[in-house]
């Protein structure tokens, strides 16, 4: 069976995979921080590069912002996409990676072989599973199964800005019948899944102003207001005691589960403690009448995802800052609207706000969450092949997480989404050591060629 | 008469006294970064060779901290001690000075020409005052009034961890009639004071730790404790509706004005609105019933020095971090405990953590508050001395800042302070762009002359 034949191929060439593999990961492409853009710029090369070395019609193509990557291959069946990120997070703090971040390598560890560094799971590692896939077929068939359309971008874990833009001046060049994305994770870290829930995303920085300059808190402590304390008590005052959130008008469009989907999710029999406990926590700390799954996949959050304000240094300096300042988002699900939400939470700072202080406000990436219809029949067919590969009964899944390309694909190209990922819970993105399991590499990149088979 | 040629020389001797002062602020002297360990140790050295310099015997002497310099010269009359702080504050945000913190020079403003640079006026600007009022003394009678010591410290901006171990274990050679202190202010820039109260510190760090590593916020959201949001929620809990503070038992030891005082005060007709709106604000913030000049000079705070936590970086990183800290201060009065407090404190922040927190305590520097008897007739012919210079009355008023050395004087040496300066509110004192305005230094210094002469 030539199925059998790709799969043999592909094991065969792990060794080789894993020197491509490494050799991209080793380009700090850290989309956020302007001292990479150059890092970005080289990661694109390589993927440009490693496209045409599959006999593709590659090429880097510019926006303002990082540049995408799309690659063409013609071919007979249905025509399909995949998208993927070469773009990776921050590797701050530093001192808490056991090696250098831009170093991978292969580790044995108690629980297995990983794949160790900044964006082995999010999102090279998964990324390569397809194109290694592809590779693999290519050597057994002289070509790929189908006509694919290879679209990857660099602003990911920045908000996507020139994404948008792009599909809209590119559509006709990008749509297609199915697109594959890989940037998701197994469940509970043993159950392969396609999403059809994903949570939307709303990113705000705020700075709060209080006196024009620093002051020394001995000569101006007690009269002069404290933008710090200010913005503590705004933050304070987003959650009530409940861990509800307190933006008027917040839960506008969430809606309460399916009895349909409710007991699917009630039969993945999810390990809540464990899912805590590998993170140090035992107690659920969000609304107090919902489970940590509901939480994640179909609950809005509000989070603080950075703060600082005077001095942060070594040692002691009592000043009283002019400036204080939080990076904050929200999760959004159902029907939310990220735009009315953010209008509804500036009002209640700037509400909020004691005399003296003002506040000016800094957006980042929004878009709504998203949901697919479970009845499409390829979907069955993937989750059939993923049920194959991993020997457990693939399932529907929600994620916690964001991904606005698999609404743009819906909404700008009509194309419907498949969000089919192998990371595991413990993978540590977008944190310190980061990793991505060798099982996952492997049988992902199996996975894909079981579904290129299923699909076409 | 003698005293006038002391004060002639110093006015002719001004554009020297400049030169001397501008090398001793471009030795970068920050104490409280390990960075600087070098440059503190230079800053020793330059003193010891100035007060050489003037025929005082002087040398380094270690610390396990930062170096004291201490110099001793013999003389008729009354044993004067003077003391100050080779040291200074950390220079961030450094995109916040005009010009290089540690390249001084003398700026024209609409306000008359300043000394700019870290330092200039808290406190080197302010410890040469005294000692070119010496070199003009000595060049014009070829030897100084009095016996004197010379007492500098280069920990005040880190805590003085060695001030008192050093003053113990040299108390006999340091004991003297009276120690001059020069590392306070005019009072509203105008009228020189002599303070009379101080307000004494409290320093602690804290972080709160929540998950075991920092979390991607769209697969832990919801569930997972978010250090910051605790943090905040802390912080938010310090004061009530009317500014005061809630850490318990913390007003115990706080006492009420006395009429004498309360009347002393009035008459000063301080400017409340000028002294905010100098630092662009116009309502006071502090405890509801009080005026900013009591708020200041005999209301205890509790203040945010400093925040972090999560990503602060360029850009946004959706990050649920696993810790989050604060640097807060609290400025005591009267009676208050300063021991008494930090363990209420953190009894009451450990009482409000929810599960699966911790938190873990830096204590930094501790001092009581401080106050003197008015009634001593030394302070009244300085504060004639001050009169005569200045053209205005001169004032016993109080302090918002700490200055623990002026207790340790009393408390281990049975020596009084006399707390004489010439800075003024507008300074920027541990803000950018620090200055001392030219006439503080020029008056300052013949203000030191007519002091001495007026003691001895």
């Amino acid at each position: 069976m030539s199925l059998d034949a790709v799969l043999s191929r592909i094991d065969e060439d792990i060794p080789q995979a894993l020197e491509r593999l490494f050799a991209f990961l080793r380009i700090p492409s850290i989309s956020t921080d302007p001292a990479y853009k150059a890092d970005c710029d080289a990661a694109a090369d390589w993927l440009v590069a490693d496209l045409k070395s599959l006999g593709i019609d590659a090429e880097k193509r510019p926006t303002p912002g990082h540049p995408m990557v799309v690659g063409h291959v013609d071919g007979p069946g249905p025509h399909l996409l995949f998208y993927g990120h070469y773009d990776v997070q921050p590797v701050d703090p530093l001192e808490l990676w056991d090696r250098d971040p831009f170093d991978p390598e292969v580790q044995d560890t108690p629980k297995g072989k990983v794949i160790r560094g900044r964006g082995t799971a999010d999102d090279k590692g998964q990324l390569m599973t397809f194109v290694e896939a592809c590779r693999a077929w290519k050597a057994v068939h002289g070509s790929l199964p189908c006509k694919l359309t290879f679209f990857f971008e660099g602003e990911e874990e920045s908000g996507s800005p020139s994404l948008v833009p792009f599909m809209e001046q590119n559509a006709d060049e990008l749509k297609s019948e199915l697109a594959l994305i890989c940037d998701t994770g197994l469940f509970e870290s043993k159950v392969p899944g396609i999403e059809v829930m994903l949570r939307g995303l709303l990113g705000e920085e705020l700075t709060i102003t209080g006196p024009s300059i620093d002051l020394h808190s001995g000569m101006y402590g007690g009269p002069a207001i404290n933008p710090i304390r200010v913005l503590s008590r705004i933050i304070a005052a987003l959650h009530d005691q409940n861990g509800r959130i307190t933006v008027p008008g917040f839960y506008d469009g969430v809606h309460e589960l399916s009895e349909e989907v409710r007991s699917q999710w009630q039969r993945l029999a999810f390990d809540h403690a464990a899912f805590l406990g590998d993170v140090g926590l035992s107690h659920p700390a969000g609304e107090h009448d919902r489970t940590p799954l509901e939480m994640i996949w179909s609950r809005p959050t509000c989070e603080v995802n950075g703060i600082w304000g005077g001095y942060t240094g070594a040692g002691f300096k009592t000043v009283l800052p002019s400036k204080a300042s939080a990076k904050i988002s929200f999760r959004l699900v159902g029907d939310q609207d990220p735009d009315t939400i953010r209008t509804s939470f500036r009002k209640m700072v700037q509400d909020m706000l004691p005399p003296d202080c003002s506040v000016s406000f800094k957006e980042h990436s929004s878009g709504p969450a998203f949901s697919l219809n479970q009845k499409d029949p390829r979907f069955d067919a993937a989750l059939g092949a993923l049920t194959d590969e991993w020997g457990v009964p693939a399932a529907y899944i929600g994620g916690g997480g964001s991904i606005p390309i698999a609404g743009h694909f819906q909404s700008i190209l009509g194309t419907t989404p498949l969000l089919i990922g192998f990371s595991k819970d413990d993978d540590a993105l977008h944190s310190p050591n980061e990793k991505y399991d060798l099982e996952s590499f492997h049988k992902g990149t199996r996975s894909w060629a079981r579904i290129l088979d299923a699909l076409t």
